[in-house]
């Protein structure tokens, strides 16, 4: 026997009410039945957001969402701002410039998070820049960016705050109201508990305001028309049905847990992870680290790729590697989602194991320990 | 007991392999075992569509499947041909329009067929029209264009031929290489018999060759990423997995079924339907049927709102209306995808029925006993 347990930040698990929904027959999609569905995803939509502002539901991943943002707020030649620390950042920059905006980057190294500081110097050096985009966590590296320092100076300075919570909504702490952010962006298969395919992309108000004379050309990704299909309680184009099914029992799941537990859960469970790979000896790979994934630095001499071949294979915990030039140097560990402090404690155990298995001697109970420790009495 | 019938042009019922094949656990996606589905989900999306063009699989609705083919192959100011007798006709033009094309378009009546000699006299006047953009199975009219015709005229022109195959593929024939087509769009919730979610579309040799001058802006939609990607069996952005799961197990179902088998048994259910529809007295609203759905004209003085309701309130059968001008006017029952001729019988009983309980009187017993001998004897 070899179960299976999920660890990857995306696809994360999905819990049995969720599948349970998923699994029922499929219904039309122009019945007052679905009605009630899109008018309870969306509540719930912005209540896990922190927002009143309308949420559009595509039928994309992350990356649609990421570009149903741009091609809303800008036009051809805007200049913007992006903050680029990892995979995720790069995106932003790819996607924008496929579009003709103009992009200044804040190129930092992986792992790294962006000096609010910075951000408030470059907006005052380029006066024209209309945007900040970033990422909340920077997935591919688990770093944190402090979106809250950032809405600040964004909003004093009069420009749109945009930011990539694909990874981080539902596990890091994000209110995007309070923190001044003007245009969230998320998918399904990460703190949503659902399969992927399926995006997410709130306008605030002043967004709203800036997409009304935004040229870049849209059909698929227009905002206009998911906000008005909203009204009438319906969508554009046909849902993606099941897993609507799937996201409205995952939304209510949250709703009932309650957002500040959902967010104090998940800080527990990445105190709990940051102290065991203390306790084994290895160091965190972020400067900040994000309460969704751990990132590891994998010591000098260990392969990557064989302990996560190793672990899937002999444990049944599939965890992510790096990406890109960190391709075997780092153990990206999701705490996401449908996750409590016993998979923490089990995730764990499955590191000291295979970090033995092969070959790098991590003291055999020491990180368990010390997570079990930390999930009992977190700081 | 009400047991629940979809007969609606998209959702279409999921048979149980391929629901059992969605309810498996999630994987990560960066595996072999998901390459392999990649790779069978390809082979099989091409021998289904009937070409060795590349299928790039999106996870989008059908729409963002038609935004694909538009933004690959065209740049601004581009001139195209768009035939347009009905809802999804006007949807190749205000796609086309919102991205700067400048759009020819042939209007014709909801329900009409385009002549392929009006076809062949626009693409004369406009020497300078790149493509023709038509449906196979104009959803909203059931009515079907000559996708084979024009393939030979468009070609003799040397312009593109672009088919949206959304409802169609599975269900009506279609031969992408051996009809000279370049370009078929397509989604997962119709023929196909998976949830909503996925896209497709295939661009052939010449397609592909006309995309590479395309300047429109593109990233989530840009085909030259998921073309890459197949050549390593994988996805640009993640996959829609659960969707994947059950889009593989469904293109296997219609691989072992054989594609002219699943386009005879469609054949035999559109022919059974129109019988029986003669047999109660009432007319097809299309010129020429597709057999992907039919659509029945309804006699003045019947209210199709009503007629709809009480099917589905007292039989459970889900038939769709008439869309925009046409709301209550047409009873579309589609007979597409997981559908037998014993569906198709007891779909026409409940026509029958319900016409009778809001005050019809179709005789009882024709339509089911016409549909029951063109179904024993198709022609």
């Amino acid at each position: 026997m070899n179960k299976h347990r999920l660890h990857t930040p995306g696809p994360t698990p999905i819990p049995p009410e969720v599948a349970a929904a998923m699994a029922q027959p499929l219904d039309y999609h122009r019945t007052d039945l679905f009605r009630a569905i899109v008018r309870e995803v969306e509540e719930n939509a912005r209540y896990v957001i922190g927002t009143t502002a309308d949420v559009a539901i595509l039928a994309s991943t992350g990356t649609g969402a990421l570009e149903c943002a741009v091609v809303n707020l800008f036009s051809q030649g805007d200049k913007v701002v992006a903050v680029q620390s990892g995979k995720f950042g790069e995106r932003w920059v790819e996607i924008a410039r496929a579009y003709g905006l103009e992009v200044v980057v804040i190129d930092l190294e992986w792992g790294q998070s962006v000096d609010p500081v910075v951000v408030k110097r470059t907006l005052n050096e380029h006066p024209d820049a209309k945007a900040v985009l970033s990422t909340l966590c920077e997935t591919s590296t688990g770093a944190l960016h402090d979106i809250r320092a950032l809405g600040r100076i964004v909003r004093a300075k009069d420009r749109l705050l945009v930011t990539d919570a694909v990874s981080a909504l539902g596990a890091d702490e994000l209110r995007m109201d309070e923190w001044l952010v003007d245009a969230v962006v998320s998918c399904s298969q990460k703190g949503l508990m659902t399969p992927p395919g399926i995006g997410l992309c709130a306008l605030g108000e002043r967004a709203l305001e800036a997409s009304k004379s935004s040229t870049l050309p849209k059909y698929y990704f227009d905002f206009e028309k998911y906000r008005a299909n909203l009204e009438k309680e319906t969508t554009p184009f046909t849902p993606a049905i099941s897993l609507w099914y799937g996201l409205h029992a995952a939304l209510k799941m949250m709703r009932d847990e309650g957002i500040d537990n959902v967010f104090a859960r998940h800080a527990r469970m990445g105190e709990a992870s940051r102290s065991a790979a203390k306790a084994l000896g290895l160091l965190l790979f972020p400067q900040h680290p994000a309460n969704t994934l751990t990132s590891i630095r994998l010591p000098e001499g260990v392969d990557g790729r064989a302990l996560l071949k190793r672990i899937r294979g002999e444990y049944g915990f599939v965890f992510a590697g790096g990406q890109d030039h960190l391709a075997g140097k780092i153990v990206r560990i999701a705490h996401l989602g449908w996750m409590d402090d016993f998979d923490m404690i089990a995730s764990i155990a499955a590191l000291e194991r295979g970090l033995n298995d092969i070959g790098f001697h991590a003291p055999l109970g020491a990180g368990v320990a010390a997570a079990q420790s930390s999930l009992a009495s977190p700081s």
